[in-house]
């Protein structure tokens, strides 16, 4: 069997598990008051070009999410975002439970627009009863988009922009962050760090156990920071676990050397379904690739190779996704290719 | 450098770690959904002597006890529990932040006082303003408590009847189960079961990575809770690592093993201080050892062993506490032994 | 000035205003547990037809939806409604900060579609991933609507039997219910009673100084109500003060009265406007109407008569809307045909 | 029957009553937006001596609390709170429900002693754990308290002192202000304004039908407060109704008049008890008394006046609370005096 159903499914890449395995016996504080914790954020701060940053480290990407929007946004504030974003689908209502409304704007593809939001912001504003509705006091976006799109930097800096003049933060959800860097013409994650004023290296789905690295560049945006994070279940007892992860995916830039594994076998698998006359129905750089197959080729497949049902199109034909990860192969490609 | 600092200073057991390794390029189902956490969860129903119980796998101390509460009370109700209870001191307001008041009760060694629970529940509700009261929906006890007490087999059954009786469940906090269960003359992991609606199988503390069991018996208890501890972070990605620990754990009776093998040497090292004349400040059957000493020997033993320094006692003596763990070895014991 | 810009710009209808003012001396208890407020229950379950149901009093509409719906939905449910719902917009994210999502469906001139919300329960549960979202927790349609539009009685019948197919309550906000029953050609009074789970009988925009009575007929959904009243400030201390309107209300008819007064000046309104060659943008049978109308008539209007406007429509033409209350008389509407 | 059971069992003082009636039929915009409010808050700035300070209305004590405490504290923040005090006892729960704790410290009849809270203060910082609890990020007090008592000037300025060093602000629950204004041979309302950032001018205790004035002196400590109200459901549409009933309470002094009126009446009644040798188990200098009369005493009044039973003290004797209002006359006192 081979797999392409998701990025989650295994559990770290050698050199991540090889520095939790070298260093067990060893005795730390807890909490992340660590040499381990204290030397990643140093590698982190030193690759996002901001010395002054602060990082925080959680487990996983809801709990990242729903934390550091709590502690960004006011008491009554919303956060805007795409209509098909994470927070707003797939986080059981994280975002609600914590007390915000998440304000859906239109999904291109995943992304917003910039000119979107700047209208929705200059009329809510405009809008006479604006005090009676809630307030949209944070912006989020996702690199790579749930559909595996990516902003170019133009995009970005119009995003932030608005953010900039309506004195809104920022926040980039970068659980598959690496993927997005590996595949981008132009961002690198300095102007990540430059653009947001909050945003998270992600972990989990680019080869670590669990963890996510929040990177904070506004040091009045999230004040005991700390104390909410306990509040709110997200502060690891062992912290030095993701301070192990992060300094091996920092250390010999392994971050950026899965991002790219990922997304080279992702192309190589793309052009193995368009060398036999399949299409995508998203055109993602990522390592999320979305195909239209004939049914009789995913009942050909079914058996052999794991991928994601998507739904129908038409009578003949459905919607599937494939995923790469750092646990892909070369010969995962080619014996797929074989199959199709 | 020898180390009673705390029991969640070091990594995992080795036979914990172990499985994770070993199973480290295995692909699963994320969630929690893996082959690893169900056969986890039937050892752990097997060990409980409860076939139908519920059982979720959380990834710390913290989130379990706010997202389980946050699950069993209604949106008024706050619960019992003492008032050196980890909820109502060390958990930044977890409780409240979700919604619901600690009730304190006296604390007498970090234990609930049955007698006293039933005296404040009938007072509640013999109160005519108790509509405007904030009502007793749970009650929570620690086993062993923060001070490394444990609660009789009586003592247990009381709590639970008078719960019973007022029809709220009984939450138990297992964060060190294991070091209590070893400690105890006559409380089994059954009795746990049996007693408790709903309690959990601490695993940070107990030589686990991170990790944490709930157990709930009373199948209406926590209606669909994966969703609220996915709205509340609380759900893993990689779900397997806690399945790979728990049946680890589970599967040669390690789980105990550890908890005796804490307590053992707790005995001995508290022999071993009383062998020299100093005295514990409260008898603690567990894991955690609480003694007073001469400031001039806490001055002798700092730059050798690590160990919490919980205060001044008058101007020669302090409180201190001495830890031991999955890691502590008889030759540690020595080692302080001599220095004393 | 003639006044056409809320039903809540004044203060009580004068039966209503009486019974506050012939009461004033009277010693009562506090919190509702007074005879103005037991009698007026009894005259609302007895006009509902509904001699078991639970009535409580508030006193604004946010607070009445919200603390309902925090009442009523689970701590990761969610509410369905329409898009232009109240809720959704114009209560500053009172749900969200319940903890809440408003799971917005196609607005319809305000109303919801019985077969759009049934399939969204339906495939809301047919997608794998549906423990990962928001659980639709309850339906809520405004009758009338915020646009004045009102449900027939088959619409409202196909909205309770999809809440009923899928065990959700259907709560019915009835911030201008007596408009709405007044308009309506065939739902009455106890076809709400009986169709929804919870409703509530506004005053505030009826003519009373404030106050809602929530009429729940469901005895297990608000348990420990007044509590979680209480808890969110919603309860009046001298709640003597709602009973009395409610009586007032329900005692001679005057409730319907003022809906049926209401209405039919809103009829002869839309005449007048009509009677000129001006045309309504939204069909609204009950007490809110909305005319397009030349800037130049709106000019003309502005120092004489309160109305609201509702923005351009093409470049000489506008979006008005009027609305009657108790307070209109038929020489507001002679007026202001004169006017036009 | 003469009753002295509370303060809130009857209508409003005739004077504000009137007020309400006079310009029942006056339109005005909602939401507090009109020129009554715009009056009052006028009169109350000038009472204060504060012309910067923002006054807020809202309808009830609870509301008021919970509303302006969440609004103060950070998210995990709790407040410093006598055990005693109506926040931590009879509110429901009303400031946990909002996500804070309430941390008690003891109550001396109802007070707050500012060097144990100091103390405390300086105790939490102290300890290496802090980030781990809740911070402290307010001090209520209620002026008068629960128990009829009041601070000096040099105890509200020591308090004051203590939150100004710590930086957190100083609330004072003034529901019952008027009664303590009334009775205090120093602290005036300018005092109050001067020395809390945040208090309230309480109505429905004082002769209102319903309402609480928040006057905030630091513009910084409720940013965004309208929609907070709002989104608590602490708005009254019909807001006039408040800016009505304040503007008659400080038009002509009516709210320290009435103050006066209930403080004399309570001494009368005090000295009626002494007279004939009853003694009082809490010293009340406002509208609030304590006795403790023989049961038989109790017996004797109950059929013809009512009043507040608080519980047995010994077998023969009972511990009863009386209370005076605007309402309360020198018959009534006279009348009780020849039934003892």
């Amino acid at each position: 069997m081979i797999h392409f159903d998701c990025d989650y499914m295994a559990g770290a890449h050698p050199e991540v598990l090889d520095t939790i395995v070298k260093n067990n016996t060893v005795q730390t504080s807890g909490y992340g008051n660590d040499d381990f914790c204290t030397r990643a954020k140093q590698l982190i701060r030193e690759a996002c070009g901001t010395p002054d940053a602060a990082v925080h480290f959680m487990v996983g990407g809801t709990q990242t999410n729903s934390t550091v929007l709590d502690g960004i946004l006011r008491r009554t504030e919303g956060v805007i975002a795409a209509e098909s974003a994470h927070i707003n689908v797939h986080e059981s209502g994280a975002i609600e439970l914590s007390g915000h409304k998440v304000i859906a704007l239109p999904s291109h593809q995943g992304k917003l627009d910039a000119e979107e939001v700047r209208t929705y912001l200059h009329d809510f504003y405009a809008d006479e009863t604006w005090e009676h509705m809630v307030a949209p006091g944070a912006v989020y976006v996702s690199f790579p988009t749930e559909f595996g799109t990516i902003y170019s930097l133009n995009e970005l800096k119009a995003l932030s922009k608005v953010c900039h003049d309506y004195k809104i933060p920022f926040y980039i959800d970068g659980a598959r962050l690496g993927f997005g860097l590996a595949a981008s013409a132009d961002v690198t994650l300095k102007d990540i760090a430059r653009l947001a004023d909050v945003f998270y290296i992600g972990g989990t789905k680019m080869g670590a156990l669990f963890g996510e690295a929040v990177v904070c560049t506004d040091s009045n945006l999230l004040p005991r920071f700390f104390t909410l994070m306990k509040a709110r279940g997200a502060v690891l007892a062992k912290g030095r676990l993701l301070g192990m992860q992060y300094e091996a995916f920092f250390q010999n830039n392994l971050y950026l050397r899965i991002g790219r594994h990922g997304v080279a076998l992702a192309q190589r698998l793309r052009k193995a379904f368009e060398g036999k006359g399949f299409h995508t129905f998203i055109d993602s750089p990522t390592n999320q690739q979305f195909f239209i197959l004939p049914n009789e080729v995913i009942d050909r497949l079914m058996p052999v190779a794991t991928f994601e049902y998507w739904g129908p199109r038409g009578e003949k034909e459905s919607k599937v996704r494939f995923v790469t990860s750092w646990e892909t192969t070369e010969e995962d490609i080619k014996t797929l290719e074989e199959l199709l």
